[in-house]
C-alpha cells in the first residue's frame, strides 16, 4: 500500500515583520483561506522558528490552531552558505519526510511569500523533484505592491536583490541597471537593509540620469506605508528623508 | 480653504476572471481590508465596468456596499493605443478629479494586482504627479504565485510579457530569455493567453537546453491549481497537455 502524500504548502506571511509600532490585524493583510490553513497544519519549515510561533500566536487569535503552539512541529530552514548560492543544502529531504508520510507541510518565512527575495526555494525544488505537490496560497508581496504603486512599467520588471555596499561597485551598477532598463523598457526593483535605505537613495540620486524615473514604496501594508515615485530631477527638487527603520522597496526606469 | 485630496487606492481583484466552474470565496483570496475598502468606495476606474459590477456584488454579500451598485461611478480606463506605449493618454487627469475633490477613488483590473501585467500604470503616475497619495492593497499576483511555486531563483527575477506569436521570431527570443537567463542566475517569467498555452510549452520545450529548468503554474488559487517544475528533459520525459482554457505562468532558469 502506498500512503497518499501530503503537499508542501507555501503560507504568506505578513509584511510587518521587524516594524515597531501597531501591526495591521492578520485578516487585513491575509485572506482568510490562509489564516484557516494556517491554523490546520501540523508541521511547518520555517525561515525562523520564533517568528512562525509569533505569527501563529496572531493566528490562533482569530482561526484556533487544530493543535497547541508547542506541540507543533517548526523545523528551521538551513541558513544559505557563502559562496554555495543555489546549492542545494544536503537535508532538504529530510524536512520533506513529513509530506512523504501523508502530513501536508507548510513553509513560511519572516515577512511576504515564502522563496521570493527569501529562503524556500531549494525546498521548494526538492518538493517538485519528490513528486510532493506544491501549492502555493495568495498573499502580500511587497516588491509587486512598490511597483503597482510606483506607476512604472508593469508589462516589464526585473527585482535584482541588493546592490554592493561597496561605493564604486554600487554606483557601477546603478549605470548598468540604468542602462538595462532603457534598453529593454524594464523596471527595475531592488531592496536595501533598512538602517541603509538613505544612502541607496543618495546613491541613486548621485549617479542615475535627470530623466529617469525612481519610486520608493516604504513599509507598505502599515498605517505609515507611503510611496513617492518622481523624477531624478523631481527628487533632487524636493529632498525626502527615509525611515531607518522600516523596509523599502526601490524601482527606476530609464526613459 | 483648500479641500484635503482623496487617494488613489489600488485593489486588488480574484484570479479567477473568465474561469468556468467553482469560484473560490472571495474573502478566501483577498484580505478583510481589501474587501472592506472596496465595500466603502464609490468612485472607480476599472480596466473593465462589467468585470467591476461582477466582483463588487461578491464583495457586497460579506461587506454591504456603502452604496447601491446602480449609483456607484465606474469609469474605464481607456484602451492603450496600438504604437503608442507608455505614451500618457490625454484624459488621465479627468479620471482623477474625483481624488482632486477629496473623495478616494479606487483602480481595479479584471485580475490580480492592477498596473501589473495589465492597464493603470499611467493613472498611478498621473496620480504621483498630481501629488495625490496611492495606495497599494495586498492582494494576489498569479506572477509571484507561480515564481514561489517554481523552486526556480527567487533573489533575481523577470517578468517580460507576452512572447511574439510568429515561430521564427518566438524562437529566437526564447532563445534570448535563456542566454540572459543564464548570465545573470535570473528566472525568466512570461505569460500566454490560455489557448495559445499549449503552443508556448512546445516552442519552450523545442528551442530550450535540456538542463534548463521550466515551471508552469496553472489556475492559481482555484481548486484545480497545479505546478510542474522540471527540467527540459524531464519535461520531455514526461509529456503533458496544458489546459486551453485557464491562465498559465511560464518561468524559465537556465543553469
Amino acid at each position: 500500500m502506498t500512503v497518499p502524500r501530503g503537499s508542501l504548502i507555501l503560507v504568506p506571511n505578513t509584511l510587518d515583520f521587524g516594524i515597531a509600532g501597531a501591526a495591521p490585524d492578520v485578516q487585513d493583510v491575509l485572506p482568510m483561506l490562509v489564516i484557516r490553513t494556517a491554523a490546520r497544519l501540523t508541521h511547518w519549515v520555517a525561515e525562523n522558528a520564533k517568528t512562525t510561533r509569533a505569527f501563529l500566536k496572531r493566528v490562533d487569535a482569530i482561526a484556533p490552531l487544530a493543535q497547541p503552539l508547542q506541540t507543533l512541529s517548526i523545523v528551521e530552514l538551513p541558513r544559505p552558505q557563502k559562496g554555495a548560492r543555489g546549492a542545494p543544502a544536503a537535508d532538504l529531504g529530510a524536512l520533506l519526510a513529513p509530506a512523504l508520510q501523508g502530513i501536508d507541510l507548510g513553509l513560511i518565512s519572516e515577512a511576504g511569500l515564502p522563496a521570493i527575495a527569501d529562503p524556500g526555494a531549494a525546498l521548494v525544488q526538492a518538493a517538485h523533484a519528490a513528486d510532493v505537490n506544491v501549492i502555493a496560497l495568495p498573499g502580500p508581496s511587497s516588491l509587486l505592491l512598490a511597483l503597482a504603486a510606483s506607476g512604472l512599467n508593469g508589462q516589464s520588471f526585473a527585482f535584482v536583490g541588493y546592490l554592493p555596499v561597496e561605493a564604486t561597485e554600487r554606483s557601477a551598477r546603478i549605470r548598468e541597471l540604468e542602462a538595462l532598463s532603457r534598453r529593454a523598457c524594464q523596471t527595475q526593483l531592488m531592496i536595501e537593509t533598512p538602517y541603509r535605505n538613505d544612502a541607496l537613495l543618495g546613491a541613486l540620486l548621485a549617479h542615475l540620469q535627470p530623466a529617469t524615473r525612481l519610486s520608493v514604496s516604504c513599509g507598505l501594508t502599515m498605517p505609515t506605508a507611503f510611496t513617492r515615485s518622481d523624477s531624478i530631477q523631481g527628487w533632487k527638487a524636493r529632498p525626502t528623508t527615509l525611515p531607518a527603520d522600516v523596509p523599502a522597496v526601490f524601482s527606476l526606469l530609464a526613459p
